[in-house]
């Protein structure tokens, strides 16, 4: 009698994707009945202070892509974690709040009026401020209520990690720490405006290698107490950050700003050193001459044109292609098969992903 | 032969305060190193990240009275916690973070341009970005800074909580959840400036006798096992926390800009609904008639004139006095009488301080 084998044994990560995507869906309800719960305890006591806690449920609940929950939930999964446990949930609910934070603080930083397609908070308070014809200054009331609201997505991130043992807790301080001194580094770098693609592809990977894919993957491979796969993951993150920011730039450049639910070709607009336009100075004399010393004389339309004729944008997408078999070659052999066919999906979905 | 009896036996707290100081000493020195060696450990990967560093440790030295800390530490002595044990230090020196955190983010909300008679660090940065001739606008600028300062100093509290039990941890996250959702009521008050005392009375205890005293010093004794002691330090820390917000507006409305190193009378300035005001609206028809429905009729000359004339700053310092009594007796056979005489102290000192 022949008997099918488990569809794990193919190393197409279809069950390593179930058994996270069901950790997932509980990521999902803890994130919400911690926000309702809050909601609900505070309303009784000041109705005006469910405000605030709206603000952070309306950034969490508008649709981002978790994949900072993904990535840490799946390097639990893939150390050996047990898929019953609660402290991964915990975690991995905890970065998704962190980067709500974030979003919040990043918008006002850049004064985004756009954030997946909604206005964002403090163009939000500030409109409400403008109605209810309050006292003070429209624009400082909108950015303190962003910014509070941020604070208090950091201090439910923090909530979350009660439980989380010190050693993953180490991991966490480090991420955070790199994230708001990355954060520094750049808003830094875009006021003192002399184009340094050195500098800025090392913010640009610190942001996106570290904070997006290694830091959530190392979380979850140390609370699985399997420390022996940070290495592994130190080399796909940072080769998966790449790609991944490298799309952001991508995006920007070529997309409509209806599908990347905020303003598109801002980065252009901005005159800001991208890790896109490192490539394409480092590459073309033509993209040189065009942006000057300073990135002011960039044109964003004519810059456009130059990016795709002098064949920047292909190659760019073959940096991609590239960085993607580098993530993928760090955990081939690192993990069971099943993993490292999953990881090679989730770096393919995040490298090539429209929004 | 006769041996004198040993202080703490007198009841004068001198014993208790001289423990506290000394695991106090040790917390400003758990701070300092903690500041210089993330500053040294980010100055050798990127020379620029030290500025944000500096924004934190120029806030925490420039002269706080601790008194967080002092609250966290107290309890914990006082519920019989080892005065050699390291994680009182670090709660302590965390708390210490956490209110440099909302200091910084407090400045730019207020937009308040001296803190302890230094420029604010949105101020301090913005005039930087002047003076560099960077690109974008100042104001943005210093206050992104600002805020990536305050949220470094939160996360840095954090992590000195890496070894804090998830009970003590528990009080923590409800201190810090407090602290954002009261500082939002009051910003939020403030812009809609419809007086409502008693709204504002809510808020003033919420944020100085929650936040200041009685969260701290419940840290202190669950670190110490001394759940038992939350009771009687609520009572005291609420009375505690009406005084010393009390001092606070009177500080602002009597005192000099020199000595509290902030300028003076903003309150009135800014039409603010201080507990104080509430106290005089109360009990003055003079002030009522004074100030108008919306507070915005007071000229500050007149109103500090009539605040005295009519006797209302006499009776907030009689509120005080009777505040302070009630903070005592709420400890009093609660404690060893030598802690119960150190924390009268302390409320005395909080209450009766010039700054």
């Amino acid at each position: 009698m022949s008997i099918a084998l488990p569809v794990s044994q193919e190393f197409t990560g279809v069950a390593a994707r179930e058994t996270r995507d069901r950790v997932l869906a509980r990521v999902e309800r803890r994130i919400h009945e911690f926000l309702a719960e809050e909601r609900r305890s505070w309303a009784a006591l000041n109705a005006d202070s469910a405000e605030l806690i709206d603000c952070v449920s309306r950034m969490v609940g508008s649709g981002g892509k978790r994949l900072r929950p993904a990535f840490c939930v799946a390097g639990y999964l893939a150390g050996g974690g047990d898929p019953e446990a609660q402290v991964v949930v915990d975690v991995a609910a905890a970065l998704e709040l962190l980067h709500t934070f974030a979003l919040l603080h990043d918008d006002v930083m850049d004064d985004s009026g756009l954030r997946r397609n909604e206005p964002t908070a403090h163009v939000l308070h500030s409109t409400l401020h403008e109605e209810r014809d309050w006292r003070g200054e429209p624009r400082r009331y909108g950015e303190s209520v962003a910014v509070l609201a941020g604070d208090l997505a950091l201090v439910y991130a923090e909530r979350l990690l009660v439980d989380c043992p010190p050693h993953a807790r180490r991991i966490w301080g480090e991420l955070c720490t790199e994230l708001m001194i990355g954060q520094f580094l750049d808003v830094r770098a875009a006021a003192r405006f002399v184009p340094d693609p050195e500098l800025s592809s090392w913010i640009a990977l610190f942001k996106s290698g570290r904070y997006t894919v290694y830091r959530p993957l190392a979380m979850g491979a140390e609370l699985a107490g399997a420390q022996e796969l940070r290495p592994a993951f130190e080399r796909y993150g940072l080769a998966l950050g790449e790609a991944f920011q490298l799309r952001d730039d991508l995006l920007d450049a070529f997309g409509s700003s209806d599908v990347i639910g905020k303003p598109a070709q801002l980065d252009f607009k901005q005159h800001k050193m991208t890790l896109l336009m490192s490539i394409a100075l480092r590459h073309e004399a033509e993209v040189r001459e065009l942006v000057g010393d300073d990135l002011s004389g960039a044109d964003p339309e004519r810059l456009h044109e130059v990016l795709i004729r002098t064949g920047v944008r292909d190659r760019v997408e073959e940096v991609v292609a590239e960085r993607i078999e580098t993530a993928r070659a760090a955990v081939r052999g690192a993990l069971d098969p099943d993993w490292a066919a999953e990881l090679h999906t989730m770096a393919r979905q995040a490298a090539y992903r429209d929004k």
